[in-house]
């Protein structure tokens, strides 16, 4: 293992440096909670007074230590921080956390504070976890570097799901909703503001843990995105889901992650298209969390998931729910196909429609196991699910049998359960036999729709160098200059004064002053439409120089952008920028008000490949009717994919932060896209 | 009370007609349940052979009971049930539960049974549960006199909510999660297949039970909407919510509550629709469910809601995902304003931006009831949500301590808490002391979203009687004369042959063929736009005669319709239908495609007022750029609702099934609107 990965999380000589010797205090937990939980290697408080703190021996300072120290907690208030960090440094320790706030999150003064503390840890190859960080628990060996309140649990179950948390409160909050159920932990972590190290690093450094199955993160904030790229690339390799919980769905949820973080908030939109794009499972309830490692480490999704199970049932009314709730998430329940039919039948099992009651049949464990089994044949679905109803209450070996004999009978598709009643013994029965069990229909929809949607991190697509360079300021030129250079052209000319000759072009012609300082040129006069010849132009163009002038008058005006008039079957927003989490994103909306109305946009990691770039336009309401729909005429969507994969490639180009073609013109058949409107802006 | 309220919550002689003498058949239940669960009345076995049913005196028939009975459970197989039924009326038994499946559920058979069965009841004025029933209990009185294995439970918490369920295993399902958090139930009560009783009326008459305070209904199905609409008007004059989880939000659930109950489906946003003008709350989470009577109890909301809370955290993390979780729900979190933040500068509580963090501030009870305190004093939300953390688990007296103060202060909002860490005791006690708690952050954006979503039942809109016959088959000029009686009027002529002078209209014309045969006049040649003159019209009407003749020989062709050629800003699709369910609703949407493609549509219960018709506009997205959205023209929403308000009268309309405009084209200013195409279907 990593030498980072030990001195996190199996630390033989830990320093606590500001342990209280006041038992009621914060400060005082991480060395109570090492103790209690049985660590067996050398706690060594560092204290300037006392000689002894709460039954160790103490040290005045982390010099004054013997010997070498694999972790630094450092449970001092902000101020003296720095201070020690320094000491830890010189000191040759590996890895140290730090408890206090006061950093990122507070203002410019802490900003700078904690670039100082990175600055003096890197300096001497400390690594920092924090500041703001709860610590660090691994279960399994019986170390809890924490001063998490969770861990006044006088035991914890261990297991094999890690945690890792931006979130330290959250840590605990997890730990004792699996606790409840039976499902332990094997670490949990608290990466609080992430000076250095990041939660994706972090988690990086379990995915090798002969410990760990599963990686769990509660975030607010993606920071550093290529480590959680390497993170999902590796787990992937290794067989281990990585499952995320991230807050900013709503703006408010957003907002606060910023606050509370000091990072940059990103659009939710992006964030999606990150973990998708790496094969990160996201849930959105908070149970489905602790609920879905149990069924991503039972099975992967075929690679051409149907989103449809196979639900049998002992309990109609819960039964319902439960299909009720998979139907909102977009996962249809389905009726047994023939094969599975014939299985039933077989095992002399009535079945009706979508759910498959037992009520009649019996709810005993032979029944559930031979209902499981024949589903198993249905050829149209991912996965089981069997609801049961009170027995989960009153009889749980009964209830959880046929369940566990189906899945030993080893399906092809992995069997989960749904318990409806409040059934805790059920839980720990399902838990302790490693079979998926969910305590809500909602959870329950949340964790299928998540291992449906669960992909294999995708194969970066290529984007070539374009070297093809951007003006500092750039005009509506420009920016077409450059997609030209990306492979994307549509016919315009420049004119730079009102006497050029007429350019080669279809008339009638779209007459556009140039100025890189109008981003609204109809505001200013400075667009005239269907001007239907040569002599019109220069006129036009004429007094378009004065109107603009007199408007603007502190516009630098570059030209006159001419281009032929175009009309097609529907118009498209293409376009490029550079999320503050996750880095270039494209995106593809309708065009026009619909967009903005219906927010009907989707979004996808830059680079994109053509079939990438064809599922975006799948997932366009709005550009439907372009496929064929309803018998409708088709648009070229294969040069709107074409354009989707040009634009995206502008991921390659670090100096260029946003670019959008708006309307891009979708004509019929094969006659391609037109760019009726292009702007771009350089980085910084 | 009602004397049917004493039969089925009150009686004091049941009858269990088919009880088992072997304790471990289903039909034994009833009786050994009623026993365990303390029942003081007389229980009366009915058996053809025992003498004695597990230890109580049995009967041969119902016949031979000696006195008047209150009740009769029936437990009989399904092919015995009719006659029992028949015994049982005329014995003079007010009501019976029928526990037996095989009913309208189980094809036309089953319905037949299901006739015959009530028949029979009502002639003898018999009143029936079921078929389909786990029965009713009243755990006050403690009376359990049903099948439900969820009394298997030793004890079970009385309360004063009553749960009305048209699915008998969710019965056990809600009532042992209530349990498990010390939320107890008055009454619980199955209605299966609601032959007769429907959990509408069987919920009425619960509103005067001094036992109960809040009603909660599961249901597949709605039928009988009058009755929920009674309920509903009596429990708010009572001042006791009325909360709902219904089936059918996706399509399979749908289905499935059809075929599980032999109801007809409507649509789920009629269902939506119907309980929000009856003031009855809907939630989409299980556990909501549970926990929402308590905030429901504790207010109203206020009129005019703020969809806004004032959230304070003892764990920032955890309050963040609360945050995300509202915002997601429509709620947005609100930073104290200068009242709230006067209050908490004077106690001492520093706070800074939506989450009131009192990480740092301590989360001694003293401080938490400082801080709600403090925040009931903001002018701009309707709630104070407290998410308490670790202490929640720990510590519950001191987690909640705060809470129950700060309640107990008696401020203008509610006051709740969110649990982030497993808590069950800090539930207990928050159900102890009545304040609303919430388990998982999406049940608590869920309660407070329908919370803020509550009102008042509306007053039905008045619908004058509009007497224009339709006749049984109508072509679109009979839609139109119909529309003109409703007051929605747009110029037309008709033409009975080419020959026909031509109309008094303003060219360009539209020429339509009049057909009652005709649902698409297009694909048949029967549709000219932009016809120019009286001349050209002549011609036209001749060669589409001729054209539509060839086209589809079979229809009756009743004339033309001539209409001036209409443009407008937008259109719309303004439709009534009667929900099977729900029975008479309008619906709204954007004109054209956009409303298929992005389903852009709104629904009210019909009739509706202006000033409802104006709230269903302002709903549907594709119509916002008619009302000034981005300096874009007006168009004349105030004639957009009058339309909708006129044909919402066909809600008097008996005889009409449905009625469409589409497109109703809209005017700018108050240029009105024009129907540019309609129809109407007469019932039967």
């Amino acid at each position: 293992m990593h030498s980072l990965h030990r001195a996190l999380f199996q630390p033989r000589r830990i320093a606590l440096v500001g342990a209280s010797s006041d038992p009621k205090r914060l400060t005082a937990r991480a060395q109570l909670y090492l103790r209690k939980h049985g660590y067996q290697g050398d706690i060594l408080p560092v204290h300037p007074r006392e000689a002894e703190v709460l039954g160790e021996r103490a040290w005045p300072t982390v010099a004054d230590i013997p010997g070498t120290v694999d972790f630094a907690y450092i449970l001092l208030n902000t101020p003296q921080v720095e201070g020690v960090v320094e000491a830890v440094a010189a000191k040759g320790i590996p890895a140290a956390c730090v408890l206090a706030d006061g950093f990122a999150e507070a203002g410019p003064e802490g900003a700078a504070r904690q670039s100082r503390l990175l600055a003096t840890a890197k300096r001497a190859g400390l690594r920092i976890l924090g500041p703001n960080s709860m610590g660090v628990v691994n279960l399994n060996d019986r170390i809890a570097c924490s001063v998490n309140a969770a861990l006044e649990a006088d035991s914890l179950p261990a297991g094999r799901i890690a945690l890792v948390s931006q979130s330290g409160s959250m840590m605990g909050a997890i730990m004792s909703r699996g606790a409840a159920r039976g499902i332990g932990f094997s670490h949990l972590v608290g990466t609080g503001n992430e000076a250095d190290l990041t939660a994706g690093e972090v988690a990086g450094l379990l995915v090798d843990d002969p410990q760990v199955d599963a990686i769990l993160l509660f975030l607010e904030a993606i920071r550093e995105p290529r480590h959680f790229a390497d993170l999902a690339r590796r787990a992937h390799a290794a067989g281990k889901p990585v499952i995320a919980y991230k807050l900013g769905r709503s703006p408010y949820g957003a907002e606060l992650a910023t606050s509370h973080t000091g990072a940059l908030a990103g659009s939710d939109a992006a964030a999606e298209a990150f973990f998708r794009a790496h094969g990160i499972l996201r849930v959105t309830t908070l149970e489905a969390l602790i609920e879905l490692p149990a069924l991503a480490r039972a099975a992967r999704p075929p690679a051409q998931p149907k989103r449809a199970v196979s639900v049998t049932t002992t309990t109609g009314g819960g039964g319902a729910m439960a299909v009720d709730c998979l139907g909102v998430a977009g996962i249809e329940a389905r009726a047994p196909d023939a094969a599975a039919g014939a299985k039933l039948d077989a095992a002399g099992i009535a079945h009706h429609g979508r759910l498959l009651d037992l009520t009649l049949a019996g709810a005993k464990p032979d029944r559930v196991a031979a209902a499981i089994d024949a589903l198993q044949a249905a050829g149209d679905t991912d996965l089981v699910l069997s609801v049961i109803g009170s027995s989960a209450q009153f009889r749980p070996q009964d209830a959880v049998a046929g369940i566990v004999r189906a899945r030993d009978a080893g399906g092809a598709k992995p069997v989960a359960a749904f318990l409806v009643p409040q059934a805790d013994a059920s839980l720990r029965l399902l838990a302790e036999a490693g079979i998926p069990a969910f305590r809500t229909p909602e959870s329950a929809a949340d964790c299928i729709r998540a291992w449906c949607d669960w992909q294999a991190p995708r194969a970066a697509a290529a984007a070539p160098a374009v070297a093809h360079a951007l003006p500092a300021r750039p005009d509506e030129a420009d920016a077409r200059h450059l997609l030209a250079a990306l492979g994307l052209t549509s016919p315009f000319a420049v004119l730079r004064s009102p006497q050029d000759p007429a350019p080669d072009l279809r008339f009638p012609v779209a007459l556009k002053i140039l100025s890189p300082d109008l981003a609204h040129k109809t505001e200013v006069g400075g667009v005239r439409l269907y001007i239907p010849d040569a002599a019109t132009l220069a006129a036009e163009a004429a007094a378009m120089q004065a109107r603009v002038a007199a408007a603007a008058p502190a516009a630098r005006l570059t030209g006159f952008l001419v281009q032929p008039m175009a009309k097609g079957l529907g118009e498209a927003i293409l376009g490029f920028r550079r999320d503050p989490e996750v880095g270039p994103v494209v995106l593809l909306g309708t065009g026009g008000i619909t967009a903005e109305l219906f927010r009907d946009v989707t979004l996808c990691l830059a680079p994109v490949t053509e079939h990438e770039a064809m599922a975006m336009i799948a997932e366009v309401k709005g550009l439907r009717p372009l496929g064929g729909w309803r018998g409708l005429p088709r648009g070229d969507l294969a040069a709107l994919a074409r354009a989707v994969v040009a634009l995206s490639r502008l991921a390659a180009r670090e100096d260029i932060a946003e670019a959008e073609i708006n309307p891009l013109i979708i004509h019929p058949g094969s006659e391609g896209v037109t760019v009726a409107d292009a702007w771009a802006v350089p980085a910084g």
